[in-house]
């Protein structure tokens, strides 16, 4: 996954972005739109979020925007994501 | 990894804790101590984390707090990562 | 201003959502919207913001809307948001 | 108050890290930090975290920290954020 986003990157010649610094940026505000899909709902509604296809779509698209940045961010400081979560899981 | 990590939550029976409102908070909350790595760093500081090695353990530490959330969440809510993130970038 | 807004709050009949927990999430949420706004600007290009009259209406909408959530978030709290930053800062 | 924060970071000499950028990140990592104390509460906990001396203290901390974010914020961006409060719930 790590290889297609950066290749879909070099593409729209975005690389220039694409700084850790910024990166940074971008993967907290994602973060910050996925809570705003559940910041007024209780926790039983939250719970059901994905029984909506309109909310759910929302969701998946949220998650994979916070993937993304994820990814490229391991990518340009050339991080081990699996490797890092094994070791803090561990 | 997903799975590795649904057992490690399990064995520390933190399940109850781990709703989707409160994973999606603790997503954001970890993207923000990411954020807190590089807010005074200047771009060209930014792009030379990794060389100091205190520094580039924080890096690894925090990408893996996002990324394990980001699991969890994409777990309770039965979303495929692969798959989402795919669609969106097709 | 604290007074005007809980005010705006209860004519919307928002009180049942304004929980700290919610609050929390909504004040995070729109800090998120505004590092949208820097995240793919140069450090100089982000110091010249407000010289584009539309980028400078969506910096002072987002700066408003982080202080409303978090003098909404004060006000539920019964926190003297005042009293908390003299406190932390001398 | 966003003459007296000015004149705090004057003191220290952190005008130098204190760019729009930098500064929209140090408040996103403060929203950041704020949420943690809220991330694992039910909502009921949540409601009661003032009766808590030492929780209480934590929330004025970061509450108090979002705050001198966005003054400071608002003040090198030249924002008025009484009147831009103002206009955004008139």
């Amino acid at each position: 996954m790590q290889t297609a986003l950066a290749e879909f990157v070099v593409r729209r010649d975005w690389q220039q972005f694409h700084t850790p610094k910024n990166l940074a940026m971008a993967l907290a505000g994602e973060a910050g739109e996925l809570l705003e899909l559940f910041q007024w709902l209780t926790p039983e509604q939250a719970a059901q979020i994905m029984h909506t296809p309109e909310q759910a779509e929302r969701v998946r698209h949220e998650l994979a925007d916070v993937l993304s940045y994820l990814l490229r961010l391991a990518d340009v400081l050339e991080v081990d994501l699996a490797a890092a979560l094994g070791k803090r899981f561990s």
